[in-house]
Order: C-alpha cells, then sequence, then structure tokens
C-alpha cells in the first residue's frame, strides 16, 4: 500500500464506500472485499424510475463529475434524478492497486475488464439502492465504455445511454496510443515493475505520461487558437508543468495503469462471440452517441462506425476545439451541446 | 563515432558528398568539414535554369526521394529536370553525430538550424553546380521547413516553393509531439546521455520513438480501414515490430535527436524579428502549400493559416487517410495528386 494523500474526502469527498464483498475478475483473480467508492445526489422517488449512473473516466473521479455535469437546471438535475457515480475499480477511491493491502495490491493487483467494474457496479445498484431500472447510464471516455457494457450487459434494466467520447470496442489505434502511456511509466527506472516505494520515485515517468496526454488529448486548433493561455497558462511549458502534470503527477502509477490495461480492451463483443453488430443489436436503452468532434484518440469516425450498428440510436457529434478534454469542461459551449442532448435523451419516450 | 551499416552506399547510395569546410552554425558550434551527400538526376541545362532542389525530411534520404517522387514522366522528372536531392545534416549520411570523429561527435554534436542546413546547401548549390537559380524548391515535412526557409531566405534564386506537410514556424503542439519523440529515446538507460556504444543499447528507447510515430504518424482513418493491413501486416503488432521500428531500429539515436532539434525549432520569423507575415512577405517565388488531409502534427488548418500570410500562394490540400507518413508513398492516390499539383506548378509562369 502507498500512503497518497490525492485520493481522499479532503480532495474528492464526500464519497461513501460500499463492500460489494469478494469480486472474481474476467480475467481469473480476485479483488477480496472489494470497495466502490460513489457519490449521491438527489432523491430516488418512489417508483424508483429516476435513477442515472454515472461511471468514471481514466483520472476522474466522482467530484468532476460533481462540478462539470450535475446542477440544478443542468441536464444531470438532482432536484429531478437520483445520481449516482460510481468510480471505477482502479482509480485510487474504489478498490486500486495502491490501497490495496498486501499481497494482492501494488504490481500483484490483478487485471479488471470494464466488465468486471459494470458487474460490481450493478451488485451496488441493486444490493444497496434495489434499483431494478436506471433512467440513463452516461459517460465519457472510459466512462463511455462502460455505459456501452452496461447497456449491453443488462438491456432491460437501462433505459437510456449516452457514451460520450468513448467507443463499445477499442480501436486498434486506441490501443496503441494508451500503450505509449503505460510505456511513459513503466519505462522509468523508478517505476521497479511496480514496486516504487513513493509515487515520487516515478516523477520522470509520470512527467512523459503527462506530455503525450497534451500531445493527444486536446487538439491541434486548441493551440492554435491559444486555448492554453485562454486557461491561464503563459506558454505550451507552462501549461504542461503547471496544468498537465499538476493534474497527473499526484496520481498513483499503478493506479493509472489498471485503468489503461482496462481501456485498452474494453470490447462489448466479447458478449457474442467478437461479433460487434451482434452484440451492440442487444441494446434495448435509447442511446444518444456522442463524440467530440476534434478527438485525436476516440474520433467522431470511429463512434459513427458503431453508432451505425446500433438500432434507432441517435448520433450528435458535439463541437469543440477542446479535443477529448473537452470532457473536463472548460468549453461552456461543448457543454450546452450536451446538456441540451442529455435534455432531450431524458425526455424521449422509451 | 559509431558504425552502422544502414547508413551506406549499398542502403541509400548512389550519392556523393561534397566538403563545405567548417560550418558556423546559428547557435554558436561548428560542424568542422561538413559533408553534404547528395545525389543527382537529368542534367543541368547551359542556361541553368531547369533545376529543382529537394530537401530531406527526418529520417529520411535521398533514396526515398529517388523512389517515390522522381521519375520519366512524373512531375519531378529528370528527363525535364536537373534534380539535386541533399540530405539534410543529422540524418546519417551528410554530417551527423555518429559519423562524426572525436571530439564533436556523438553527443558532443552542436546544436543544428534549418537555416543552417539551407546555408550549406546553398553554398553546395552555387559552388558546386554554379546555380543562381532554382525552378522548384520541394520537399516533405521537415523539408518543408527546409524549403519555407530557402524561399526567405534567398527569395530572388527560389522561382516556385512547395512545402508539403510542414510549416515555416513550427506550431507549440508540433513542438510538444517531437519533444516525446526525443524523450523517448534520451530516457532509455542505455542512451547514457547519448554516449551509448551501440544503437542496440537504446532498443527499448527507439521501439517507444517508433510506437508514437505509430500513434501520431498515420490517422485514425488509417487504422480503421485496416489500411495496416493492406500493407501486409497481419495486425497492429506485426505492423509495429516488422514496419515501424523495422524501419527506426536501424537508425542512430543521436542522429535522430540531431533532426528533432532542428525540427522543433524551425521557424523563418526568425529572419524578422519574430514577425512570421513579415517574413513570409519575403517569398517571391510560386507557393503551393500542400498539406494532408488526415495529418496529426502538421494538420492542414496549421498549413492553411500561414497560406493566408504569403502573398499570391495556392492552398492544395491532398486527400488521403494515410496521414502525415502519406509522404511514404503507399498511398497511390495521394502521390498522383501532389503530381498534378506539381507538374501546374512547373508549368506556372513566374
Amino acid at each position: 500500500m502507498i500512503n497518497n494523500s490525492y485520493y481522499s474526502q479532503e480532495v474528492h469527498g464526500p464519497y461513501a464506500l460500499h463492500n460489494i464483498g469478494n469480486l472474481e475478475l474476467e480475467e481469473g483473480g480476485t479483488i477480496r472485499e472489494c470497495n466502490l467508492a460513489y457519490a449521491t445526489f438527489g432523491k430516488l422517488n418512489t417508483a424508483k424510475d429516476n435513477a442515472i449512473l454515472i461511471p468514471t473516466w481514466y483520472s476522474g473521479t466522482n467530484k468532476i463529475m460533481e462540478q462539470v455535469y450535475i446542477g440544478q437546471g443542468r441536464a444531470l438535475d438532482p432536484d429531478q434524478y437520483f445520481i449516482i457515480v460510481i468510480n471505477q475499480i482502479g482509480n485510487g477511491l474504489s478498490s486500486s492497486p495502491h490501497n490495496t493491502p498486501p499481497p494482492g495490491g501494488m504490481a500483484n493487483f490483478p487485471h479488471v475488464r470494464i466488465g468486471d467494474d459494470v458487474r460490481a457496479q450493478h451488485k451496488l445498484v441493486t444490493e444497496k439502492f434495489g434499483l431494478s431500472s436506471l433512467a440513463l447510464v452516461v459517460g465519457g471516455s472510459m466512462g463511455a465504455q462502460q455505459t456501452y457494457e452496461w447497456a449491453v450487459r443488462y438491456p432491460d434494466m437501462v433505459k437510456r445511454a449516452a457514451p460520450i467520447a468513448g467507443t463499445a470496442k477499442n480501436t486498434v489505434h486506441d490501443f496503441l496510443f494508451t500503450e505509449t502511456l503505460v510505456d511513459a511509466m513503466t519505462s522509468d527506472p523508478g517505476f521497479k515493475g511496480g514496486w516504487y516505494a513513493s509515487c515520487a520515485d516515478v516523477r520522470e515517468g509520470l512527467l512523459r505520461h503527462a506530455k503525450m496526454w497534451a500531445v493527444m488529448g486536446w487538439s491541434t486548433e486548441f493551440f492554435q487558437q491559444h486555448r492554453h493561455k485562454t486557461l491561464g497558462f503563459s506558454s505550451m511549458e507552462d501549461f504542461i508543468v503547471n496544468f498537465m502534470n499538476g493534474y497527473f503527477s499526484v496520481m498513483d502509477p499503478n493506479d493509472l495503469l489498471c485503468m489503461a490495461w482496462k481501456w485498452q480492451r474494453g470490447d462489448v463483443s466479447r458478449h457474442t462471440g467478437g461479433d460487434l453488430r451482434a452484440a451492440l443489436s442487444r441494446i434495448k436503452a435509447q442511446p444518444f452517441v456522442m463524440p467530440l468532434s476534434t478527438d485525436m484518440f476516440f474520433p467522431p469516425a470511429d463512434c459513427q462506425a458503431e453508432w451505425r450498428l446500433i438500432p434507432d440510436a441517435e448520433f450528435h457529434p458535439i463541437e469543440t476545439i477542446d479535443g477529448h478534454l473537452a470532457l473536463f469542461g472548460a468549453d461552456p459551449n461543448a457543454l450546452a451541446q450536451l446538456d441540451k442532448h442529455l435534455k432531450d435523451l431524458l425526455a424521449a419516450k422509451v
């Protein structure tokens, strides 16, 4: 275990922990006494049909979802809905390599799949809240991967699905991009195969990882139009040091690697022997597929190709120059488009 | 010095060497007895007005320019033109870190700028061939950077300019992408600050460098449409190992780093105190600005922004899904577009 004050109630709270017991994983491992960290907003109605589930993205927690996406008057309005944000396994708040006691933690933490997360989340929302339907599952990036998994795995439970900037089956290009993120950290001699004494030992690897996120996470237009300066950074160097690296350098490398491994292998067609069309045909939810127009690794064309395989899905690309990291919410216009589509989706009869 | 059979007449020849003497560099260093490796095709006419100069890109040599761009019936036709391909400093054939004797080689090789290359090339074509005009300067990527430098530095000499997939002033995004390439190599413990005994010591770093080229060099559409399979590779892994890494792993890390440093700092506005418009206004050549439609680091929008600053330039984006590495010539349709535009440009009265 590694003591890391970043993963705390002070930074990401309030959140609750729910122990779902031992979670046997698709790849054969087991997470013992698996904890899911979650936060709720609003109240569950008596019909129990106003629940919205939000899974988190790579590096994300319940806190950013709350700050950027949830609010009175917004589509995800706690006055109308019971909103549950569940932190994905490995994100540092739920069971993760850094917070799992020996011998199962650190580099010994088992491989987790998107499907494992969704089964764990299903256990939480059924056992803890007695839910039998979800009015909406919505998530960005790895949250979109989980959204697709939810809609395919539990088609009768998910009424609406909004995968934002993510795919149902990861592409080989995206897999490779993520591999360069993995390499950035694991190649640091201080990583020591995952048995570092402190995240600071992997400082150089985390910095390289942050730089690669800066290359692929935003867009060339973002920098051409000096958006990084608009956001308060005097130069690219300042942006790298004080934003990108500031953001990632406090995180645990093994936690990031747990999520990266999962991200690389997101694939709902595992349910149907590799037939993606057959898997997506299982979806009974009303889906809105929403890529971000300048996304460099979950590009609109890849999301559109999947959208064509989903019966009655709607395709609503979001115009933005913030690339994939428009998810961070710095482009109010992108958020306005997302809110409008989510409101339309929530208003849709299903 | 490092013995490296990749940089040889057997692999890249035939080429000639021209010693331009000591080259004093913008950054303060000196390359002693600087050799430029070059290859010529066709004959110089008596008016000496049919010369075409082709500078090379990062990792490129005269050989690929010959194989992909030069030929009878092509725009760059040796039956009509006297074509000179000059290998850039640091590319392994011209003076480079790996082939410079101690103490000036390896990590001691001085920093070179695009402007140094162009001054050296100017010396070669004037001293060796007595040229006072170039019918065309054409190059891709770093070759485009040199093309812009030629047109701005020697406006009376350059009649036509065809910068393909490159910029006159590098962007902060492209600078950062290149930095991740640099980091990939220099972070390898085997690199030893540039004092490795053999390129094989930097094998892991070169592999990471190759992967990052695969992420950014092609395009997401390229992989979505399985172009890597069409080109004869059974999977992404096969493509990485047998194409990308096969291509880069034989190269010298210090040579690549010399070029990368230069690439990052390409900027014709150094001639005009940072005023890019003023620098580009010096151009008297007829320029055709030709980005590649899916290029991820010299994207059309960045090239277009510069094109707007050049009097009477034409903008001809090339449609391709091969991204930046359409330069390699695997998309015949992209080559056909390039050839058509180059023929039109060469036919233009100037």
